[in-house]
Parts: C-alpha cells; sequence; structure tokens
C-alpha cells in the first residue's frame, strides 16, 4: 500500500491548516497502469517550498486540482520502467513527484543522480533547485567587491547559499531571519550582520546602523512591507533580485501588501530582477551551477543545513510550518531510506 | 525689470492650481550680485517637466523653498559673465534656470550651446533631456527585434523619440496616450497599434487585442494602474523602463496607488528597471547619444513635435496643465527671441 497526501479544501483569505489535506491509503499504482517511457518511483524524500503555497490556493493560476495528490520536486529509486533511459534501482529526481510512498512519472522529465559521491537528499538540497536559485540570482545581480547586500529569509535553503557566494565575492553582508539561532548560524556562514525582524520594532532604524550608506543589493525572498522599505533605501544602481514572497504566499489577492515605493527606483537607478529558476536551466548558469558546486561540496567548501521532517504522513504540517518560520534550512521531508 | 515665478504655497492631496504660484515684477539681478565663475542669463526659453511636481509639494525630497523662483532645465543668452569660458552672447543650457527673464547661474553647470545648427530650443527639445531618457532607456532594455514595445504617454516629449528609436530597432509597437490625435502621430512615427485610454473601459482587453503574445518592453511614463496590469502581461524576460510616474505625481503619500502585482514578475522572469538620465551622464551612454542625435537631426531622420507656450507670465498655467494630458509634444515655455 502507499500513503498519498490529497488537497482536499483550497486555502482562502490566508488560513492553511491540517483540514486541507488528507493522508490517505491506497493501492500502489499497478505495473500495467504504466505507460510507453514512464517509471514507477519509490520516493524516498520530498522538498517541502514556499512556492508551493500557490498550488493549494484558491484561484491561482498554479491551483492544483481537488482530491488529487499533491505533487512537487522529489528523489527516489525506481521500481519499474518502460523507459530505456532508466532501469529499476536507478535513483531519479523529477519536479511533479507525487507526495505519496509511490509515483508515476514521465522518463522525459526524469533526471538519473549520482549517488556514488553524494547522498540521495542532496540532490533535494545541495546541489538541487534552492542551490541553483542562489547561483542564479547572485549571478543576475551582478555583485561588484565591497557592496552591500541584504539577505531576507537568511535561515532558509536559499539565503544560506546566497551568503556563502556573497561571501566568497567580498560582499558586506547584513542577514534578515525570524530568529537569534538563525541569524549566528547566517554569521557562522559570513554574515557581517544581522537583524531578528521578530523582536526589532523599527526595521528602518536597524537597517541604518547595520548599512549606514544604503544597499547595493536586496535578496528578496519575502516580498511585502520589507520589499518596500528596502526600495527606499537603495544606494544608486541597487539591485533587488526578486526571489519569493513567502510573506505574502499566505494572503489572497484581497489582502496581499500593495507596494506605494516602486517609484523610488527612478530616483535611485535601482532595478528589480524577477527570476524563475526554471526559466535558466537551457542556460550556461546552469552548466556553470552544477561545475562550481559539485566542486565546492566534494571539497567540503559549502555548508548545507537540511531541515527534516520524517514520515509522509507529518507532510501537511511540515509543509504548513513554513509560513511561520518554523524550518531551519532547507525543509525536507524524509519518506523511506534508499 | 525681470517677471518670476515663485511658489507660495505648497500642492499638498493632490491639488495643484494656479494659487500655489505668483507672478511678479522684480529688479534684474545687479551685475555687482555676481560672485567669481557666474553668469547673468537672459532666458529664452524653459522647459516645462512633469518630474518637476516633486519640487513644488509638500514634504517631498525635492521641495523647493517657498517665496522663492522656481527653477528648471532652460536656455538663454550670457548677458554678463564673471568666468573665463563665457562671454557675453554666448547661448548656454543650464538645469537650474530661474522661471523669470533673467536668471544668475553657475559657469561650472552651464553648457556652451551650438547655435549655428540647431535653433535654441532644440537643446531642450530633440537634442535635450527627454531625448536622452529615451535613448537610455531603451538601451537599458536591450530590445531585440521583432519584440513587442508598449509606450504609455506615447504623445509626450520622451514617448514619441521612444517610439522612432523602437521602429528603427524593429519593435512591434504599441503606443498608448491621452488622445486619438495623439495616436495617429504616434502611428504617424512608427507605432503599429494605439490604445486612447480616456476613451477605453477595459484596458486589459484592448491590451490582449494588441498584443495577444504578452508584451517584451513596456515604457512606463505613467506608473500606478497600468504598471500594475502590465506587470501580469508580460512574455518571460519581460522589462518596464520606469521612467516616469505622471500619474502619481499629484498624489501625496497618503494617496499613491499601490502596487499589488510586482510579485507577478517571479513567474515571468521580469524586471523594472528604474533609472535617472542624470545618473547616466559620465557614461558611453551620453556620449553615443550625442553622436547619434546630432546625425538623425542633420538628417532630417527624426520628428519631433514641441508645444510652446508663448509667456513667462503662462508658465504656472502651463505646468499645471501637464498633469492633464493637456500637451502634445514636448512643452516649453518661450519666454523671450534670442
Amino acid at each position: 500500500m502507499s500513503k498519498a497526501v490529497k488537497l482536499i479544501e483550497y486555502s482562502t483569505g490566508g488560513n492553511l491548516t491540517e483540514g486541507n489535506f488528507a493522508v490517505i491509503t491506497e493501492e500502489v499504482p499497478a505495473l500495467e497502469t504504466l505507460k510507453k517511457d514512464q517509471l514507477l518511483v519509490r520516493i524516498t524524500d520530498l522538498s517541502a517550498d514556499p512556492h508551493m503555497r500557490q498550488y493549494v490556493s484558491k484561484g491561482s493560476y498554479y491551483s492544483f486540482p481537488l482530491e488529487q495528490t499533491i505533487s512537487g520536486i522529489g528523489v527516489g529509486i525506481v521500481e519499474a520502467s518502460t523507459s530505456d533511459d532508466f532501469k529499476p534501482g536507478d535513483a531519479v529526481s523529477n519536479p511533479t513527484m507525487a507526495w505519496a510512498n509511490y509515483s508515476v512519472v514521465d522518463a522525459a522529465t526524469s533526471v538519473k543522480l549520482d549517488t556514488a559521491n553524494f547522498p540521495l537528499n542532496a540532490h533535494l538540497g545541495v546541489l538541487g533547485m534552492t542551490s541553483f536559485t542562489a547561483y542564479l540570482g547572485l549571478a543576475l545581480a551582478k555583485p561588484k567587491q565591497g557592496e552591500t547586500i541584504v539577505v531576507s529569509a537568511a535561515g532558509g535553503a536559499v539565503g544560506q547559499i546566497v551568503i556563502q557566494l556573497a561571501k566568497e565575492l567580498g560582499l558586506h553582508i547584513v542577514a534578515i531571519s525570524s530568529s537569534d539561532e538563525k541569524n549566528k548560524y547566517a554569521e557562522s556562514l559570513g554574515a557581517n550582520a544581522s537583524i531578528n525582524y521578530k523582536t526589532t520594532n523599527d526595521m528602518a532604524a536597524a537597517l541604518h546602523i547595520v548599512a549606514p550608506q544604503g544597499i547595493d543589493i536586496y535578496w528578496d525572498n519575502v516580498g511585502g512591507e520589507l520589499l518596500d522599505l528596502i526600495l527606499t533605501k537603495f544606494k544608486k544602481f541597487g539591485r533587488a533580485i526578486v526571489c519569493g514572497a513567502i510573506s505574502q504566499y499566505s494572503a489572497d489577492g484581497s489582502e496581499v501588501y500593495r507596494l506605494k515605493n516602486v517609484q523610488s527606483i527612478i530616483t535611485s537607478s535601482a532595478s528589480l530582477i524577477g527570476f524563475l529558476f526554471s526559466d535558466y536551466m537551457d542556460t550556461h548558469y546552469y552548466t556553470d551551477f552544477i561545475a562550481k558546486f559539485t566542486t565546492l561540496v566534494n571539497e567540503g567548501k559549502i555548508k548545507y543545513k537540511l531541515d527534516v521532517v520524517d514520515g509522509i504522513e507529518k507532510a501537511p504540517t511540515a509543509f504548513i510550518d513554513l509560513f511561520g518560520g518554523a524550518n531551519f534550512g532547507k525543509r525536507i521531508i524524509h519518506v523511506a531510506d534508499p
């Protein structure tokens, strides 16, 4: 049998609870249901990502259908294959792996993984989408040595990598997160200063202390009010890398924070650069990233904190918790050992 | 005697009327009041620009002091000079020329003008700040042949140049303006389609008709609701050139339109590029612009519509009218013949 996480009710008006999900038990997909060039995968690990909020919200462009199993980035072991490119026992990742013990996926969107040198979950973490996101966004910002970068959600999956890459580039780094513990970790990775936004009343004053000359680069993982504030704090030619908006994923259309300071980018000659990692998979950025990170990991030169929650039945809670800042590092749901 | 336009009351709450200004008559500045390296200039033409709204608004970073003469970009003839670089009879431009018959300006910020090949007011128009703004912004957008560009305030000083440059680059051009007459002119300059926003109820539907595949480049002269709509209409890798926000200059802080769709630039991997032409004066963009536009003007290959209002006493009305879309072409106040 296979446990599976279904979406039974859409999130509306900012509410997301376990009641939106059901963990049910069903048959493992039968081998004869596989079409040509498909794989039956036994899942080992799933990635719980903030952007998935849009999948479970009503009226989003990306809304999942109700009553069906949620899917996202995951890794596992091939049990059966109708593709010439994969055989049973192969380790694979796929961007639409079912949140379940077993998933049927297309061979065309699956990637065979190196398990000799890296644990399977590294492909959801340090070698995965979040690291590429960090690498890519920083490359798009064209950072110059000595510039000041502010990194929001600094204790999160992407933030921790951004800080290490920024350190290597010789930037002055300010970390913003929801706890002193996360900030301490960010400083151990290279941040020069940090702000705990949960215990700081006046963020403008706090930013002025740590970046009195203003900000060159803002790594925006959160959107909303903090982005709006920072739009007024840019030095000339400042850049906001708009990577995520975790503070806004909980809001439905009527409640979303509306920015009043975008006009400020005229007087600072600043830019907002939005991006999805998936739009850059066929560019030199991706091949450069793989080469660089394989080396960094092999040489032990990059730290990567995983926040592992055990068991598919815990997946709804593990996901909901992301929006309260509960995770410290990249959140992964460990479903089974390889 | 010299007539001069004074700011006597700040604009607040979106109101701007002739009551905010006074046109007074005063003595021409005496020659003995000139400090070293200053010029007494007899003004011929002044530039009335939307961004000056910030100068006359209460609590703006750029607010002029009350009871003093307004200043802005202007041209005129040197009457007296304490600088070795200028002599009486020279034609000059200066970014802080008094809105008056006479102005005292620093030699250091003055530029000597070519009057042999171009009329004086060309330096406020086709060879001036607005053309450089158009050239620079389009260069920053890195346009590719065949892309779709939407140009707001298409009948304005900057818009008319953007359209001609976009045509030369082989872009598909959609003009947006406040009248059919302006749109007809925009089409004569090269626009492939146009929208009159004053007579269009559903801008989203109108944009879908003229750019069904979405928008690559948006030239934003207006800000506010139109920018917010277009943020959701970008193709992948779309770019908004954020050049001005005329729809927002009338609003004080409490009334400004707040953007709700900035987050959309994540999923479209799009960018917002803000800029002030003055931040790029010492770059290759400026020298490239001067070379290109001198040639274009000499060869008669660029059209430039001036909207000339006669007489310094009409300056307050000429300025206020800008915010109702009254101008058609670059608005200039003609003060006196050279």
